[in-house]
């Protein structure tokens, strides 16, 4: 069983450039269950950054997929049931063989299928870590909120108190995005304030960060920490990138660039955890 | 129930630049049930033009999401028997609510399946607007056609008398997309000559069309004005695209950020409605 | 029956200009049934050289949409029961009807279930071409390797005999994809030194290669030939890419451009074929 975080958890910055180089060296296996729209985006994110990502959603072979990665990420983005057959299935596999859950809950208070199903799956896959836009969060934590398809109509702030909850219902690490990203264990609760007003603009943004939090989390078994060094990374790139795109359409490449073409040094120098 | 439009349409460029801005100021929930290949164009074009974009195509469900999306658009592009289903179910649910539905028969006449599952769609959403190229809307109007794929082996022109026979007979809005767009409600026929001969070698530069179409159809009653300013919004965008595009892999990410930096001044400045 | 190669194969510059001026003309339709992560890029890839793209997935149209297609492609990326369907369907058709099925093997070693379709399909679908990297090629050749997830982890020498092998058994030319290419119908072996180390950090460019080869066999009945153009052309468009690219995004995009703006000059001049 994974020991999910440890309460000595620390941010260190040599941590965080450690962690970034051992993504790049191991290049870990991650398992995505994920949405269509952005499969694409999560694949060349999670290659960018040095890791070996592989999509796969047959119950015919996800338990076997598990067996060979680091990590499992679930991504409820685009529902149907033998999707949801193959998630249950392949998450179960993951606490069994002790590698971490990551989930998002894609659109979650959209739909009570929504609602059912990311139930269904935190009560079966036991995620190390949720990550979700802060109307997401809030509907899990059932916090008033409307919530309007897929995009946040909520600001991270006003979630805090529901991911705090949350997190200590669930044992799992709760990583708001937004503008600051807030990442807690129900405990501590660190924050990011990288990024680029550009970066909702691109569909899958806040996939992709789910998709590096499950690279972090490959290397790293404090989830607390493994989520912060994740969402700084995002936050970073996500600047860097904003400075050449001139629109969301550029930004999304720009980013993928930026991924590849970050260094230890520059992610250190331009972190803004607190 | 949707009253779909009005004899007295009237294109008016001042009520172009409002739509525009209103579809930036609500943010209308588009609800997409569309192919693999274009969901994410799809979804980051909705963004960029300020409507906010969902995919969703459980039976599980497609009803919640219709009951609170503002516009349905049913993409036929990559079908199965379980997509099929939810299409039916979804537009069923958003003509009983009273939304629009746009439709995309995507490859029809080139299998009868495709034949078969149009003509369904058609009787049992009763889609307010339908828009494809010239040799999809032959194949829906039974001209004489010999269709290759997905791709138009047809003109505009030559589509134009069927497409106000589908529109007469299915009390649709018909958009035929080409060199020049056609927008019909079977008695009134409007043109467009924006657009550049790029936008036809980006994969699903018809379906983002479709979607975009769905945008404007959610802020404006008038079916035939809608379609037409969603024509020309997107004829424009493409133009301005082309401007720094160097081939059709820019281009697509130069579109998406012409829609999202389009003012209503450049937008209204290079209309060719005729 | 389609003659799948003859013995006189000769690799001929003028022939590879002539074939790719060849699926301009014609513009082959190209059926792909393939994974959700790569049928953007893929068709956008086909589109760009010239060919007429076609996702076709549903076991009630894709007979329909083989009769009047001129390749079949079959790429096993993201695998369930009904897609297995379709492409056992699909792929007997085509040998049926005479036109080349070309098989992208997928991550084949990674699960038992990846190993029983990829068999099955070879087995049913007698496959004129199959492509994979050297990871993949020497898990179908029963070779050791092991594998993790789609990436290669093996290099195409190593994987030469297991090609070799693997075409005598198949009846298939078998081209092992990597920093040097590998094309072999079991006696002869061609190789192809074009490329950038960019390329596979772009996801899906080995399916797009996969497609690639399927437009080239559309033109051109000599196999070993066709594939050995198609990677060529893969190679090349990737180098004059790689000089416009700062990472694996924008990588993406300019690889497409390439392929729309490549000159059967161009392509010949750079072409490294031994």
């Amino acid at each position: 069983m994974l020991k999910r975080y440890k309460n000595t958890s620390m941010i260190d910055k040599k941590q965080l450039a450690l962690d970034l180089n051992l993504i790049r060296e191991k290049s870990p296996l991650v398992h995505n269950i994920t949405n269509y729209v952005v499969m694409n985006n999560t694949a060349n994110a999670l290659l960018a950054i040095g890791a070996s990502p592989v999509m796969a959603h047959a119950v015919e072979e996800v338990t076997d997929m598990v067996a060979i990665a680091s990590v499992l990420v679930i991504n409820m983005g685009t529902l149907s049931e033998k999707w949801v057959d193959a998630m249950l299935l392949a998450g179960k596999a993951a606490v069994e063989k002790g590698i971490p859950v990551v989930f998002d809950p894609v659109g979650v208070g959209a739909t009570p299928y929504r609602n059912q199903v990311a139930a269904l799956i935190i009560k079966q896959c036991k995620p190390s870590i949720i990550r979700g836009n802060a109307s997401e969060i809030m509907a899990l934590a059932k916090e008033n909120v409307s919530t309007k398809g897929v995009d946040s109509t909520a600001s991270s702030n006003a979630a805090l108190e529901g991911a705090k909850r949350l997190a200590q219902e669930t044992d799992a690490v709760v990583v708001i995005s937004g503008e600051e990203d807030f990442i807690t264990d129900g405990k501590t609760v660190y924050s990011v304030k990288n990024g680029s007003p550009l970066m909702p603009k691109v569909t899958g943004m806040g996939c992709t960060a789910t998709a590096m939090v499950g690279a972090f989390a490959a290397v790293n078994k404090d989830m607390l920490v493994a989520a912060t060094y994740a969402m700084t990374t995002m936050g970073v790139a996500g600047e860097l990138a904003a400075q050449q795109a001139k629109g969301p359409g550029t930004m999304q490449l720009h980013f993928i660039d930026a991924l590849y073409n970050l260094t230890a040094e520059t992610l250190v120098e331009n972190a803004k955890i607190g």
